[in-house]
């Protein structure tokens, strides 16, 4: 009897079954998210990239005991709910572990996506070995996970751990989420880019230091622009480093973390972004947690949220193991049940 | 045997014995701080203070078995070093853990006087029955605590927590600790009065509604002056009473809590705090955290230190028994040595 797991994004939906020797991820599937037909069309995808991993590793769908999802979005694992993420378009609410549960026969823990990364970083990655984490991952939007004394922060709702909905600048630009001046609205990809958009557009003598497209640049060309001089890109690029320095700097004196680990898309800007949350690290902390801490890139790249669900499948997160077993009696049970298999 | 608890404050020490049965706190003492001595002289005070409650409750110094300290500042309980506590003068890095044991010969616990408050309010006020609480205190600085399921959250350095000092406005004022627009610098009762100076300072028409001597208000006399319609107070009184509810807001997006407990001085303020909390939790605050929690004001007053070094003492902090547990077997034991006493 096997894991299978699953991480459910915005662009990707990933697959693989856990191995407990080698390998820790065997009969990895990836596809493009086919948000055509929305939520039930993804969730029949989730079925369709399973049933190919569950197939290439050799083995039937009864001998997957359990499943564990990692998913966009504030999701509470004890009703399986998830709530409008941002990367989902016409996701509201949408009750993902009952209609996995549905299509596929197993128990199901799902896990938001930011958490989940974090665990991986924590048992396989940049966070190992440690006992206290702050993950922040800088991506489209940004999202958190926070590891205390080797436990996930979760809180009653699943909810803990929003660190892209902390506000900053209490009078700054509102949120998508409601919130005005969260660190989300003004680092991150999205709003790298769009401030970008709105301080070039008109600009009609603006000429790029770098070959970037102004009109559809991501934050990636915005980094680009700010390596090469472009004056906006590079003032834009450095008051978002900033201001997740700041972000960084709020994490050590509410959290005192042995580390904080930087992952998602921005990660990658290099020592403009790792230079600038030092700067502002070393002007703004206080020295006792400042020393306790080191501020580091994440390791394992795209693979963070998969990982993240193979610690849980190992028991790795005595919460996720309760509810790994805590799953409704009265559900039949899935492994043996031929019924259960995804067509 | 028994243990005995001091709350170290800026204007108070007071100390108390821990009776296991009825009252909690037997042989009160409380004398206003003597800072005339540096710490020195207030270490000597705490062992004056302790014998008045020991000899009080009829008993010797040689049936106190431990100690717990509440203190102001950060302080790290492993080394039990106090970092420049802002309302004690002259305080820095005094190793007191160790000057109370070359005094005493007790075993020694030290707590964050925030910490303190928020064990005490958890286990015995505003938090009792739940799991998960947020502890504010609003007084001359702003300090918090923090319990996740049942624990507080202390790491590495014992510094987390310190809600005061998270930025909510990156470009805001400058704050004694080195950040820049901590919460403190804002909405903290020192803030509020010198705020409320500031605004009022060569105002020649400046007639206060309430009786207020503008050049000494207080933050209590600018919550008057708020009630009784004085201009200059109520929009001070209010912006930084919605600065408190971003603070709390960020908490509710960080931690997940059931409760948000008000404590201090300001919250003392009535409806002009609470219900501007409100307003800016409903307007920002995301819906599945905001409706988990509920945020009220603290219940123990003065108390709350005291009863969370009692917590401590009736081994409810797993953490801080195992630090009562835990001092270098190679220190004497202080029960029972008649040089124990303290002249």
């Amino acid at each position: 009897v096997s894991t299978a797991v699953v991480d459910l994004g915005g662009t990707y939906v990933r697959s693989a079954i856990v191995s407990r020797e080698g390998e820790p991820l065997r009969g990895r599937v990836q596809q493009r998210t086919d948000h055509a037909q929305g939520s039930d069309g993804v969730i029949a995808q989730i079925g369709r990239v399973l049933r190919e991993s569950v197939a290439s590793v050799g083995c039937g769908w009864e001998d997957i005991e359990n499943l564990i999802v990692s998913t966009p979005g504030p999701v509470t694992p004890q009703t399986g709910i998830v709530f409008s993420p941002p990367n989902m378009l016409g996701w509201n609410d949408v009750p993902l572990r009952s209609k996995l549960f549905e299509l596929l026969h197993v128990p199901t823990v799902l896990v938001n996506d930011a958490n989940a990364a974090a665990l991986g970083e924590f048992y396989f990655g940049a966070g190992s070995g440690t006992r206290n984490m702050v993950y922040i991952t800088v991506s489209t939007g940004i999202g958190g996970g926070v590891i205390v004394e080797g436990q996930l922060l979760s809180g009653p709702s699943g909810t803990a751990g929003e660190i892209g909905h902390m506000t900053i600048d209490r009078t700054g630009p509102q949120c998508k989420c409601g919130n005005v001046g969260c660190l989300e609205a003004i680092a991150s990809g999205t709003a790298i880019a769009s401030r970008f958009h709105a301080a070039v557009a008109g600009v009609e003598s603006h000429e790029p230091a770098a070959s970037v497209d102004t009109s559809r640049a991501t934050a990636a060309d915005v980094v680009r622009g700010a390596y090469a001089g472009d004056e906006p890109a590079r003032s834009i690029f450095l008051d978002a480093a900033e201001a997740i320095g700041v972000g960084v700097v709020n994490c050590l004196h509410l959290f005192n973390p042995d580390v904080v680990v930087i992952g998602g898309g921005v990660s990658n800007a290099g020592p403009i972004l790792f230079d600038t949350i030092d700067r502002i690290v070393g002007a703004r902390a206080m020295p006792v947690p400042r020393q306790a801490a080191i501020v580091m890139k994440a390791v394992l790249g795209d693979d963070a949220g998969l990982m993240g669900a193979v610690a849980m499948a190992l028991g790795r997160t005595p919460s996720a193991s309760t509810e790994l077993s805590g799953v409704d009696p009265k559900e039949p049970v899935g492994h043996g049940c031929a019924d259960a298999r995804p067509e």
